[in-house]
């Protein structure tokens, strides 16, 4: 992958951290690091200022560094110091006055032995200064996202032709992740819901040793996390027989509610309108009460992150970000509906990236 | 399974607690809490005391905190308050004046939000404190861990007997991890290291496009972790080719090491002289300066926990400890041999928990 786009990232961070007032920001997020360096590995962080960009691995990762970030000005920390020890190391000779420090990624233990070793450093903490810049994606990050979109939705086309009655709902797990990794993905990216039935009432199901047969019906909430660390999140509901009216009745709202909030994505809208859009459709239809979540999430090197589509969400939408929309409607006893798909901003609106139809699909 | 043992670490807990003088724990960590509890979903505290058990959570995971620990005081926050705003609310009505707080996984922020909140509870930052009750395993733990070897086990019989030389890296990987998952376990504990030829003098090779039949040899470590979180961890070395006389050397000194160091565990050995007795032999062959890492970890929740065994390891061994023994020799442009097995620390001695033979095996 070419360096620039690394050092282009880090310059917009610079620019930022002047206006926060800080000589330089210790990043301790592994996101924040993979965005800004290209660097794949864990227990590493980044000190980056003006002059510095000075990431703080072990020997683990050697190698590793030299491949995948050649240009950085690495330490690598010996098995008798650990990691903040090092950072300080690099703190010091970098003679550093201000330096933020990501305040929700820092342990207190961090933060405290940092502040000790380096005592005339001035540490302040820092929030969302990368995070935000993660909400607008780059030309490769969207390539990165689309592949993993793809290696989701080729995986689902496996499953459910390989879907029968006497599989469990965590083997159809299994088979899917399985399928994803076969066209390329790293892994699922995040546990697969396969929900049969009435279980997919809950929101959040894990999948059990229920059997795909013992219901009419199942949802599947899925997505996979390609080898650059960028995912995707579907969901799509399967019949495996009859579909009582009610239920049909109800997918049909859901559809409703998540085409009217798609449509409504362009540059300028509020994530807190998006999300009222599809809301209304639900409750206009009776089952306001029966959709307790959130519209969407942000996706990316994070399976949620950045801008949320929500009633207490304040995010504007902006060209180049990457939304889920994901309405449902869950009836304790009788079954949860929920589409999912996942939505970029364009400069004049919107485009969907995600391809499998929407409808109740009949299991192959 | 059984709430009383979840209560009886928690008695051990809270004995622990009055000789650190706090009135409480902030438990932060999610092995932690689980542990403790036994609730095994994300994004949850713990508040301990003497007369509070309250796990702090969400709606998403309401019927499954009631199904798995119905006996604890469960605050679900609301989805306008934050994590830190519930832990402060719950800490406030029990009127707390000492609380500590695991500074190792609590961030700076929850933290800072916390002490901000309740300005009247004076927080000290505890280190270890679960941790060291998790290095000795109880009979349900233990019943655990021998479980994700089995899984690790069966499923390492299966890619054997399906290895080909046209099989990369990284997909006999996902076959690896995929018959694990038959086997009953939730996942692999880590990304599997599957290492052909000269790759194996990587200690954390990740899997690439590389075929089996590249080598003459290859490298695995794998291990699975069951449903109730826990792992196992094992290397062995397999053929798919004839060895060098020189590499059969250095594995007959590898195995040697790794047995000589199995002989030695027993109550009271400290951590650093089983070590010492591993790298001895390595040492002694002349390949010192080839074993970079040290000789092994506990493994449990966590697939890297307490005691260690290396050279500045403090940790004495005691009664239901389980360690890894992971000597390796590295060669850089050759390869690299590891073997690695699990071993429960007994009453008189030990007990090794892995049951694969350890020779140079011919792959099918």
């Amino acid at each position: 992958m070419p360096q620039d786009r690394f050092a282009a990232r880090r310059d917009r961070l610079l620019r930022q951290l002047k206006t926060a007032g800080v000589d330089a920001l210790l990043v301790t997020s592994p996101y924040n690091v993979r965005y800004l360096t290209g660097f794949t590995g864990e227990d590493s962080n980044l000190v980056i200022g003006a002059n510095l960009t000075g990431l703080v691995s072990d020997s683990r990762f050697e190698t590793q560094i030299s491949q995948e970030c050649p240009e950085l000005d690495v330490t690598i920390r010996t098995s008798s110091q650990t990691l903040t020890e090092a950072v300080a190391h690099v703190v010091g000779r970098a003679k550093l006055s201000v330096m933020g420090f990501e305040s929700r990624t820092t342990t207190y233990s961090q933060w405290e032995s940092l502040a000790s070793a380096v005592k005339a450093l001035q540490l302040i903490p820092q929030v969302d200064q990368v995070e935000a810049l993660r909400q607008i994606k780059d030309a490769d990050e969207l390539a990165q996202i689309r592949q993993a979109i793809r290696q989701a939705e080729r995986g689902f086309a496996v499953l459910k032709a390989s879907l029968c009655g006497d599989m469990s709902e965590q083997q159809a797990a299994n088979e899917l992740e399985q399928a994803m990794r076969r066209f390329g993905a790293k892994q699922a990216s995040f546990d697969t819901i396969v929900a049969v039935g009435q279980r997919a009432a809950l929101p959040h199901a894990r999948p059990t040793s229920t059997r795909i047969g013992e219901a009419n019906f199942l949802l599947i909430d899925w997505g996979a996390t390609n080898f650059q660390g960028y995912h995707s999140d579907l969901t799509r509901m399967l019949a495996t027989g009859t579909i009582s009216p009610k239920l049909e009745k109800l997918h049909g709202v859901v559809l409703n509610a998540q085409q009217q909030a798609i449509d409504a994505i362009r540059p300028g809208i509020a994530g807190s309108d998006v999300d009222a859009i599809g809301r209304d459709v639900i409750a206009k239809a009776g089952w306001g009460k029966n959709f307790g979540h959130g519209l969407g999430h942000g996706i990316g090197l994070e399976i949620h992150e950045g801008p949320r589509l929500s009633r207490i969400s304040k995010d504007i939408l902006k060209p180049g970000m990457v939304v889920t929309v994901e309405p449902g409607i869950y009836l304790p006893g009788v079954g949860g509906i929920r589409i999912e798909d996942d939505v970029l901003v364009t400069r004049n609106g919107h485009e969907v990236l995600t391809s499998l139809p929407r409808e109740f699909a009949l299991a192959n």
